[in-house]
């Protein structure tokens, strides 16, 4: 190679526009071409004829070892002789050919993963679940159930109740496939790792009750590997899958854009039931909360004349040939529910952003955990029923989700969510003075940067003991025209705003409840008044003074469970460039 | 007159195009004209000055009278040496001026008006509620004072501690204002008829906490006037105001639209207050219910990449430069969520229809209240777990939400919602046969048609004494290709029907978990495979038998309180003609 080189070096027009005759060959498709290039094509053509075989080759192994794979998980064809053919298979579709019999329940039949434990043993259970994953060979056959979040350990070993037959077909059952196995609770001696139960079922039926297909988009295993870096699920813009660096060992990390394309599945990841059943958890005491305390749920309607809060990021449609908004928010429906006469009112419903925004902290259509109330002299009484709901939600959430919460933090690590019943409350000022002290700059006439919020509930945190506090009296500049001004602090509202772990999670006000001063303060915002006439209007008629706010589900969920990216806390989730599934 | 006819009724043209020269003169504007002409013209011109002079004279009468009532709604100038001054007044408008005293309630304060009762004899209360009405003059002052549906009497009557010009101040607060009052409980003699409370207050101080404009819209009382025949307040399509005959009284109707133009104080009449807060009662059973069994609360995106259910009739939105559609259903979302492993979920949110609908019982924009769930054997698991649903919600509105009740049936008087807890379910056929017995056609192929169901609610109600029932089993035609067939009735599907009062409440049925027969069942319905993919595509990793149904909020608190117009069972009703408020 090395004797081509200074022919190589020299000038490519001179080489190739002036070839010397007498070092001309015929080319491979008949045309002349000098000796070196014809060296070189051939030692080209070489190269990609090995290459193409290596290739060919490698097809080869991959497609034997794919076949022989496909043995593996193909059907098993049960051998009408075996003796066990009456105690395994693959039933027919479910077409409820069969009534229940009467006064017999399904529910005393088939028993659920997390209530098989010990005090069954013994016992013979019918159980339906999924096929997490199959080990052992021959006749010791090992299969991890699975339920939700609760996991169990069945097995059959070849004896004169399970043929060689039947622990073949169990081995072959493709994972995720639900089945339906009777069999016998033993307990026993040793603790049994990777499994919620601590009890093994000896089995001595096993039907395949709906099967999946053999090979799965996404490893549930690996999408359920501990994530200790978060941040390294969202690096799937720019691969598929990543690995998180453990000391030697390197564990898979699958992206949240593969998780997402096939959420299906990744939502059967037990953190992900966990994150599931938590959002559940916090919508029941946001209402068993409020319902106690005489709010009304109300309905307000998603698609409105105008726009909700005079944005421009809102999503249109076209109404009979009028234009319509998407709602961002049902504020001022809310505040009609608190002047009906309701006086109390929640609604729980979707809220549309169309702001073209990629954080890990927004979403173009979340969950609104909306409530407004009238008050009788202060909007501290809003406040404090406000702290109270929380202290509600979080420890009711404790209590009852505990499961919920471990199976989310096996996967996805964190801290406590740690909350006083007394929340600390700070004035606008207070909690300016409060980040000076400790370094940061904050213009108290202007709203709390990101960062800041951040640093505040660190400080808050380790001063404080807590996770939750509320910082009210926010400037006028960082809200809406309908703030109600503080009559004592001229430049200062009656708002307020609660965080999380140093997020805010929550923004609300005294909204201004005379027609008279709404206008003005709409005029100083620069809302045209003749725009949101309707709305001043509704206060012509005698109205409550009011305050409340507006939760976002998902913000809540994923700071309370220290879930990094707000994607996994929407069941399907919706950013600018994401609208399946 | 007479003498003018033969003229008359010569031909027009000959009249007008010859006329004699002798009998022509000047007409007002110089013109010449025929006697008779003239004659005829100058009537008119009379006839019209009448016209005018009246109509001047009427309206210099109504603007006299006008004076007259401005005069007495006007602001009523404290004398600042009234014996009683710091007794009454005009409140500041509340700007949270003052702190809660450290350990004391504002709920210790202020009572609310439904629990002043006879228990409360001879003490001191103070309320803050609205002035419904006052009557009475001079040293006699009745004020009859509203929370949401309570009503109570409170009078003032000069005396040492009541002035005149607090008695002339409380005449002239404008109906709607909130009001804040202290008082002494009284229990008079005989019954007080209009109030809902049975005890008066005697005032000592009045205050207004927030004023009323002097004229409304629409007069509440109107607005609350028993209706006996619903049908008449859809009519102000023609006419604002219409009225009911009884005997020889005549009562007015304020009209639907009417109502919906000045929905804020629509609400605050009584019955409505009932419709929004029983709505509010059926969401909470709806879920008390479910969560009990174990069902997740879900909420799946309203933005969608396609519509939810092949429709055509889908409101379209420009999605970041795709076209995204509003969901019609949570249909396939709820499905993932069950074969996700949750199992049992439900959801509660806004559905959407482009339907240019105007009957009594179509919405534009609905709240869904939407379940799935996994089931072993039978689908009838789910439409008993959905009987025994209904019986719950029914019980608890009949327990908890009587009064509410009771507001809405003495307005729109209507016979108790009767069930039972066995539910009468009947197969579609046996419907048939019910219904041609009693001389009703119906093609046991198609699906029911509006009049039939009605029908067959009524013969259902007079033979099991039900107004709740159950038919299933419908024919092929009339269900979508997502249900599953019935194997052993060929022309039939595992499919359901709940009926309030006659009228579906809840389509339901089992679905199809298998790929392959879904693709085939899109194909025969003419729905392309290609189109819904990923739908078919969930049901590849394992799936569990499911059933479930969607229910809408609005029609069964319109069937259960006998509500005509379904416009009255949503807080902001949207149609094809109505975006607002």
């Amino acid at each position: 190679m090395e004797g081509d080189k200074p022919t190589e070096e020299k000038p490519k027009s001179q080489a190739q526009d002036a070839p010397k005759e007498e070092n001309m060959v015929e080319g491979p498709d008949g045309q002349m071409m000098s000796r070196k290039a014809y060296k070189k094509l051939m030692k080209k053509l070489e190269k990609e004829k090995r290459k193409e075989e290596t290739k060919k080759r490698v097809e080869a192994e991959q497609a034997k070892s794919k076949k022989k794979e496909d043995e593996d998980l193909g059907e098993y064809v049960k051998d009408p002789n075996d003796p066990c053919a009456d105690k395994f298979g693959d039933l027919e579709l479910c077409r409820s050919t069969v009534l229940p019999e009467e006064g017999k329940s399904v529910y005393d039949k088939y028993k659920r993963v997390k209530n098989i434990t010990e005090e069954l043993k013994d016992q013979v259970v019918t159980i339906r679940a999924r096929v997490h994953r199959v080990t052992g060979k021959g006749g010791a056959i090992f299969i991890i159930l699975r339920e939700s979040f609760s996991t169990l350990q069945a097995c059959l070993f070849q004896n004169d109740g399970v043929s060689s037959g039947m622990c073949e077909y169990a081995r072959r059952i493709p994972k995720e496939s639900l089945v339906i196995i009777t069999g016998i609770v033993h307990v026993p001696e040793n603790p049994i790792k990777k499994c919620t139960q601590q009890v093994e079922i000896h089995i001595q039926e096993i039907w395949n009750h709906h099967k999946s297909v053999p090979r799965l988009p996404i490893n549930l295993d690996d999408a359920a590997n501990v994530v200790l870096n978060q941040k390294l699920e969202d690096e799937d813009h720019k691969e598929e899958e990543t690995k998180e660096e453990r000391g030697k060992k390197k564990t898979i990390i699958v992206g949240q854009n593969t998780r997402l394309n096939n959420r299906i599945l990744d939502l059967r990841v037990p953190a992900n039931q966990g994150i599931l059943r938590v959002g559940s958890g916090i919508c029941r005491y946001f209402r068993e909360f409020l319902l106690e305390r005489d709010f009304t749920e109300i309905h307000t309607p998603k698609l409105i004349g105008g726009t909700s809060e005079g944005g421009a990021e809102v999503f249109k449609t076209d109404y009979f040939g009028t234009e319509a908004c998407l709602a961002q928010s049902p504020q001022l429906y809310k505040q009609m529910g608190v002047t009906c006469d309701l006086e109390r009112v929640f609604e729980i419903g979707p809220v549309f952003r169309a702001e073209k925004s990629f954080t890990p902290r927004h979403l173009c259509e979340f969950t609104g955990l909306d409530l407004e109330m009238a008050f009788y002299e202060h909007y501290f009484e809003v406040v404090d029923t406000i702290c109270e709901l929380f202290g509600y939600i979080f420890e009711n959430l404790n209590k009852t989700y505990s499961k919920e919460i471990e199976a989310v933090r096996t996967q996805y690590p964190f801290e406590d969510f740690v909350f006083k019943k007394e929340v600390p409350k700070f004035k606008f000022v207070e909690a300016c003075d409060i980040l000076k002290e400790a370094g940061y700059e904050q213009n108290p006439h202007k709203d709390l940067e990101t960062e800041n919020e951040e640093a505040l509930g660190k400080i808050v945190k380790e001063k404080y003991g807590t996770d939750f506090f509320v910082v009210y009296n926010y400037p006028i500049e960082a809200r809406p025209f309908y703030t109600m001004l503080n009559p004592d602090d001229p430049e200062y509202t009656h708002s307020y705003d609660f965080f999380m772990r140093g997020q805010e999670i929550m923004s609300g006000a005294q909204r201004i409840h005379d027609p008279e001063m709404l206008t003005e303060r709409a005029i100083a915002k620069e809302v045209p008044p003749e725009t949101i006439q309707d709305y001043i209007n509704c206060f012509q008629y005698g109205a409550y003074p009011h305050a409340g706010g507006g939760i976002g589900l998902e913000r809540v969920l994923k700071l309370f469970l220290g879930i990094h990216n707000i994607r996994k806390c929407s069941m399907f989730p919706r950013d600018p460039k994401r609208l399946t599934p």
